[in-house]
């Protein structure tokens, strides 16, 4: 089970947003969130090459605001949701807060990305970015 | 942009799966990758409640082996491909190599999740579980 291994998340870029109120974010992009910035490192950007208007991509970022310590929540904060474990909800506590966006590419200028209703805070770090997988050319 | 900012990732689990050679792994679950165990540590079982048999969710993996120093592929592997930036393709080399598996829970007993078509290999750890969002319900 190698429980004693780590390994080292390099956030390769952040979000640029006027969100900057975790409190007030929603909970997921389509209850509202503003369109936002992906402003990648220097050193990435041969990564973003293939990624173009229109496409609708997975964006990893590193919640660094949330407790680690959790395994337990009322669903979307509300007390009067039963508890349940983290890994059957969307809480951004959780062991390895690890978040998950499927966002669509409005533009592409440089090094930075613009995308539709991201839920995320003003300079939450960027670990990843994937293509939406549903489609066969996939 | 907080460059040189890290973050620690600690897993929580690893896949016990009769696949064990990386280069014979399918690309992608759905092209014939063998039913495997999720095994989680007895610290996080609390975060498991919740999930349940029929279940689909989505995996995320740290994929240990690969090379975090590539930035561009030829996708599938296939060099007729011409090369891609490794954001837009689901390679394993990337600079932060988190695996996104969505699978559908087979069976559950107690630190073990029988998850069906998973493309990791054997030992692979795990960092994160998450709902697939596809429900109004989430």
């Amino acid at each position: 089970m190698n429980q004693r291994r780590r390994f080292e998340v390099t956030p390769v870029g952040a979000v640029e947003s006027p969100l900057t109120d975790p409190a007030a974010a929603p909970k997921q992009g389509h209850e509202g969130a503003p369109d936002a910035w992906l402003v990648f490192e220097p050193r990435v950007l041969d990564a973003l090459d293939g990624i173009r208007t229109g496409d609708r991509i997975i964006l990893l970022t590193w919640l660094d605001r949330a407790r680690r310590d959790v395994l337990r929540v009322h669903p979307r904060d509300d007390i009067t949701n039963p508890e349940q474990g983290v890994f059957s909800t969307r809480s951004a506590d959780r062991p390895n807060p690890i978040g998950l966006h499927e966002v669509e590419v409005m533009a592409i200028e440089g090094p930075s990305v613009r995308v539709r209703s991201l839920e995320a805070v003003d300079g939450t770090p960027i670990v990843d970015v994937k293509p939406v997988l549903r489609y066969p050319s996939d």
